[in-house]
C-alpha cells in the first residue's frame, strides 16, 4: 500500500478534527485511491492541552513547524494555522521546498494569493485550498474542476455560517441582531471579536477567492464593496418577509459586459428560491455557467469535522498527484486576463429595499416618491406600516424596480434632508436570482 | 498548446450540445487546463439531418463507429448512443483498445458497469460518467473526490427531471397525472413512452451507479426496489401538502448496520427541506457523510447543455490523465465488499403515508387503528377529510411512526379486506431527511 506522508501545523479545532477524521477513515480512503494517509509530524505553540483525540503512533508533536516543513517525513504541509502571519512563512517555506501545500486559510489567499500561486509556480509546488471557502462543500472542485467547461456568469453565496446563524435565529425567534450576536458567542457560533464576521470581512475573502478561480484573474478582498450584517434590523427582516423576501448576508460576484461585479451585502432574496431556504450555520453557492446553468452547492460552511472533509479531500489530491507523478495536473488558478476589471460602484444596477421612518401625514409620499422620479428610479412597490397606538411617524416600505447606485444615493441623501423622514433611511440590495 | 483529440459516437440533442460547447468554450478551457479540446471525428446513423451546430474544421463525420474508435485521430471515445446494444460494443471495442471512454449512459453502467470496468481495469483503459446521474450536476466528482474522506451513511436524490416536473406542475397547477403527463410529452419533457420515467426504471439505474460509487459494491438496477409514479394521485398531493409534506420520485440509499437499502419510491419528504424546494426539471442528491454532515448538490438533471457540461467535464479529466502520463490516477470503482447485502425489503423501516377511502359511519377510525395496532405500527397522525356534499364514503389519511415494511404491508391487506374500506388503499414511504 502506498502512503502520503502529512505534517500538520495548526492543531486547533480544525487540526485535531482532521487527526480524528484520518484514524476513522484513512483505511477507507487507502480502499478507495489507494494511498493512506498517515500524519507524521504536528506543530503548534500549544503541545500540552488535551485535544480529546488519539495521536497517530510515532507522531512527532514540537513546537517547530519549520523543522516539520523540512522534515523528509513529511511530503505535504497541511497549513491551519490561519491568520497573514506566520502562516504565510509557513507556506512560503514548504513552496520553496517544492512540497505541496494544503490550507483553509482564506484570508492568507485573498491577500496574498497572487504572490503564493505565483512561488509555488516557480519551486513546481502545489496549493489546495478546498476548505478556505464553503467549509465541507466541495464548491472549489465544482467550480475548478465539474464546470471547467462553463463560462461562469454569476455567483451568489452564503458564506459566512455565523452570519447566517444569527439572520435565521432573528427570523424564527423574532429577535434583535445584539441579543441573537450574544447567544451565539456563547454557544461558539460567533467569535468574542465577531467583527471578522459580522462585518463581511470574511465572506469577502471568500469571495476574492471564487472570483479569482472564476474569473481567471486575481482579485483580494479589496476589491470587494463590503457590507456587513450590523444594520439589519428585526423590522427589515419581517418587512421583508411579508414582501416574500429572505434577508441574507450574499457574496455577489458576477460578470457583465466584460466587468466584474465583487460585492458583499445584507440582500432581499426570494423566500422561495433554493437560497432562501439556506438556515443556520450552512453556506450554499449558487452558480449560473453559461452552458450547466444554474447549480447549486449546500453544507456546511465551518467547523470541526466540515472543514476536515474538505482539507482530506485536497490531501488525497495532492497525494494522487505526488503518486502518480502528475504534480500540477490542473493549473490552480490559470490568470488569463479577459476582463476589464471591475464595474465601478455607481454603475452597479440593482433593485433596492428602502425603508423611512416618515411623520404620519398626507402627502408624504408624493415627497419621496418625487425625489425618486427625479433619479430616474422607478417604484415597484409601496407599502406603510400601521403602527399599533397613536405614533407620531410610521415605516415606508419601498422596493424599487433596476436602478443605478449612484442615482439611488442620490435620491438617498435629498430624502434624508427632507423634514417629513426621521431618523437614518436604510438601504438594502434586491436579488432575484433570475 | 497541447491538444485531446475526441472522437463521439451518437450526434443527437447531447452529441449537438458537446459540439457546440467544445465551438463556443474550446479556448477557454484550453487556457484553464492548458489542453484543447479537438473533436476529430463523429459516427452517427444518420449523417443528413442539419443539427443547427457548426462541425469543427476537418471533422470526419460518417457512419462507422468502430472505425472511429480505431482511428489514431481519436484519443478518446465519446458514447452519447445510449441503451445497453450497440453502445456496449462501442465501449468495449475503445477500451480492448485501451482508450478511454466517456459516457452518459446510465442504463449500460447499471447493467453491465462491472464487466466493463473490469475490462477498462484489464486494458488499462478509463471510464467517466459523470453524465451518467444527475445530468450537468457534478454530483459524481463530488462523491468520488471531494467527500473522499467520508463513509456515505445515507443518500437522498431526485434523479429524475421528467417525474419532477409532472410532480411540480401537478402540485402548482392542481392538475392530473394524465393530463400533465401528455402536456409533458406534447413539450418535449417526456418521452412517447414514458414508462422509463415515470416508472422509476431510469432513477433506479442512476442510483444502482450511485450506490456502487460510495459503497464500494457493485448494484445493478435489480437491487433496486422500484415504484414509479403512476399511482400518484392529486389528491394525495394536496394532502401531503396540508400535512407539511411534498411528494418527490426519490432514490433511497443507505447503509444500516451494514446492509444497504436502495429503493425508487414516491416519498413524502418535508416541505421545508431543501430537497422540498427542488421543482420542475431539476435534480439534486442529498448526501449524508459521517465527517461532512449533510451536503447538496443541484441542478438540471438532463438536456443538450447540462449534460454536455458534465461530459465536457470528463473529457478533461481524461485528457489531462493523458497529457499527465497519469492514466488511471484514481480508480473509478475500487470494488471492497464490507456490505453484507441489501436489507430484505420486509425489514425496511420508515414512517408511511396510507389513504384509505373509508364508509362515511361512526367506528371507522376504530377499526382501521385496531388493525394497525396488531400490526405494532403506530399512528402519528389522521386526517378524515370532509367532502363536499352528501357522500357515502370520506378519505382517511393517516400518517405513522417508524414500522417495519412487512408489518405494513400485512396490515394494509388485512385493511383492505374490511368492508368499510373501498377501494384500494393507497401507501407511500415518508422520509423525515434527518
Amino acid at each position: 500500500m502506498q502512503q502520503i506522508k502529512i505534517g500538520l501545523i495548526g492543531f486547533g479545532t480544525v487540526g485535531a478534527g482532521l487527526v480524528d477524521s484520518i484514524g476513522k477513515n484513512g483505511d477507507l480512503i487507502a480502499k478507495r485511491c489507494g494511498v493512506l494517509p498517515i500524519i507524521t509530524r504536528i506543530a503548534d505553540l500549544d503541545i500540552v492541552s488535551d485535544r480529546g483525540v488519539t495521536l497517530p503512533e510515532g507522531v512527532v508533536l514540537d513546537t517547530d513547524a519549520m523543522a516539520l516543513i523540512a522534515s523528509p517525513d513529511v511530503e505535504v504541509v497541511v497549513e491551519l494555522v490561519g491568520g497573514t502571519g506566520a502562516a504565510k512563512q509557513f507556506i512560503e517555506a514548504a513552496l520553496k521546498l517544492g512540497k505541496p501545500v494544503v490550507t483553509a486559510n482564506k484570508a492568507l489567499l485573498a491577500t496574498h494569493g497572487e504572490q503564493l500561486f505565483a512561488l509555488a509556480k516557480e519551486k513546481g509546488g502545489e496549493i489546495y485550498f478546498e476548505a478556505s471557502a464553503g467549509g465541507g462543500i466541495p464548491c472549489i472542485k465544482a467550480l475548478r474542476e465539474g464546470l471547467i467547461g462553463n463560462r461562469i456568469k454569476e455567483i451568489y453565496a452564503i458564506l459566512n455560517g455565523t452570519c447566517n446563524y444569527i439572520l435565521s435565529v432573528m427570523e424564527s425567534d423574532s429577535r434583535d441582531f445584539e441579543q441573537v450576536l450574544k447567544e451565539a458567542q456563547a454557544a461558539g457560533y460567533a467569535e468574542a471579536d465577531p467583527s471578522m464576521d459580522v462585518d463581511g470581512v470574511d465572506t469577502a475573502h471568500k469571495a476574492a477567492i471564487l472570483a479569482s478561480l472564476v474569473f481567471g484573474q486575481w482579485f483580494t478582498a479589496d476589491d470587494v464593496d463590503i457590507d456587513g450584517i450590523r444594520q439589519v434590523t428585526l423590522n427589515d427582516i419581517h418587512y421583508a418577509a411579508s414582501l416574500g423576501y429572505k434577508i441574507k448576508l450574499l457574496a455577489i460576484i458576477k460578470e457583465r459586459a466584460g466587468r466584474i461585479q465583487l460585492s458583499v451585502n445584507p440582500s432581499l432574496i426570494p423566500r422561495r428560491s433554493m437560497l432562501g431556504h439556506v438556515n443556520g450555520v450552512y453556506n450554499a453557492v449558487w452558480v449560473n455557467g453559461d452552458i450547466v446553468g444554474t447549480t447549486l452547492y449546500y453544507g456546511r460552511g465551518a467547523g470541526r469535522e466540515a472543514t476536515s472533509s474538505a482539507v482530506l479531500a485536497d490531501i488525497i489530491d495532492v497525494a494522487l498527484n505526488l503518486r502518480r507523478n502528475c504534480s500540477n495536473r490542473l493549473p490552480a488558478f490559470p490568470i488569463f486576463k479577459q476582463y476589464q476589471g471591475l464595474i465601478n460602484k455607481d454603475e452597479l444596477l440593482s433593485r433596492f429595499y428602502l425603508r423611512l421612518q416618515v411623520i404620519d401625514q398626507p402627502g408624504m409620499l408624493a415627497i419621496i416618491s418625487g425625489i425618486l422620479g427625479k433619479y430616474k428610479i422607478s417604484i415597484a412597490s409601496v407599502t406603510q406600516k400601521e403602527e399599533i397606538g397613536e405614533k407620531a411617524s410610521v415605516p415606508m416600505i419601498i422596493l424599487t424596480h433596476q436602478a443605478k447606485n449612484r442615482d439611488m444615493r442620490m435620491a438617498l441623501n435629498e430624502i434624508s434632508q427632507e423634514k417629513c423622514v426621521l431618523g437614518e433611511p436604510v438601504l438594502f440590495h434586491i436579488e432575484d436570482l433570475d
